[in-house]
């Protein structure tokens, strides 16, 4: 079907977008492009189909999960924060079996790892796999293994550090998603909100100091109790 | 006295040191420096003296309070560690004032920081000034603040990252002090802990990396789960 008439078939989107055929009709099945137009006996894509297909394929170099990719089309507000938040590393991408065979770590402390929930399939967090974020989380407690913490120790700090993160992330999304009580009017919510989203590039970074900071001044502070603590103490035999 | 009779007055340890007999005398007075031997009529100083003094010297130029120098010298072990999450940055050093003329924020968001416990006074940390890491975080409240997150956000979301942190770095600094309960034997703890202080200068940057990376993933897949509730919510009017 000719442009002028307004619409395409199937095979001119495909030509026009590089894809094939049954790509665009897998994305359709997914749920992730939008029904064509039906004219007559022919279904017709236009110009939306189109940059939808482009949205798509960006998403997918940024290696978005097609689930994520689907949310993030499906949800109207908060898309750009989310792609920041969610923006993985350009280039590096691993399975399960290249994470272990790159940390050189074995594959029973992986296991334990997975178990522990601080390393989750790369879907849980909108992605298609795994890149050098968790290669380094995985080289870092590799090195705290072959320091000498013990396993007993590493799984009770792993513990700690995935229950205290998901309790203080939940408050946080709680807090831009509304369900978190506030002082502000629902006027002043629709602003906050309208603000955080026109914003959202700088958002993430800027939480991530606060975060960093925290957690070095944090340790400062109850390490120098933990020492005045021990220096009070009558030392014992041992000591 | 002369060297010769293994003891030294207080103006040569003065002078060996090019510090002043009054500053001597105040480490003296402040518990910092161990007490001469009694020679006689004369308190002579010794080898171990003129170390300690200059161990006081090297932490005072990375800026540890006197209450920290105090705790660190008394402590026998973990002063390795100590020291690595103590370090303060050379080179800058701010008073409260210069902090906020420094970060562009009016006093009054500052007096909210220090009422939510977000900044701490130096000495609380063991420092003797703030430093770079404190202008930066107030100029990523700041620039939030900017960027039109409300107060009363801002309020909460310190709220939820000062306490959570709290609760984390708490069960974090138990269990290296042996306070919490793990599997370990009494010889395995002592092994442990031997280990943690000889491994002290690469250990926190190691967990540093690991509470960096649960905090981008949790974030990551709290965000998506938030995402797909609202897609899958009917839409309501004014959305």
């Amino acid at each position: 079907m000719p442009e002028e008439s307004g619409g395409w078939r199937i095979d001119d989107l495909a030509r026009r977008t590089s894809l094939t055929v049954d790509t665009i009709r897998f994305y359709q099945r997914e749920g992730l492009l939008q029904p064509a137009a039906r004219v007559g006996r022919t279904k017709e894509f236009g110009p939306d189909h189109l940059a939808r297909l482009e949205r798509i394929r960006e998403l997918q170099a940024k290696r978005f999960s097609l689930a994520a990719i689907r949310a993030l089309l499906d949800a109207d507000r908060g898309v750009d924060l989310v792609e920041e938040v969610f923006a993985g590393d350009i280039g590096v991408s691993y399975t399960l079996e290249e994470l272990i065979q790159k940390s050189g770590i074995n594959e029973k402390t992986v296991a334990v790892l997975r178990s522990e929930r601080l390393l989750r399939d790369p879907a849980e967090f909108g992605q298609s796999a795994y890149d050098a974020n968790d290669l380094d989380m995985i080289r870092a407690v590799g090195e705290l293994s072959r320091l000498g913490i013990p396993n007993p120790i590493l799984i009770e700090l792993a513990r700690i550090y995935v229950d205290g993160v998901e309790r203080m992330q939940s408050q946080v999304v709680e807090i831009f998603s509304g369900q978190y009580p506030t002082s502000l009017t629902p006027e002043e919510f629709v602003e906050f909100r309208s603000n955080a989203d026109s914003a959202a590039h700088t958002l993430y970074p800027l939480f991530t100091r606060v975060v960093e900071y925290l957690h070095k001044r944090t340790t400062q502070r109850l390490a120098l109790k933990a020492i005045e603590l021990r220096a009070a103490l009558p030392q014992t035999e041992d000591e």
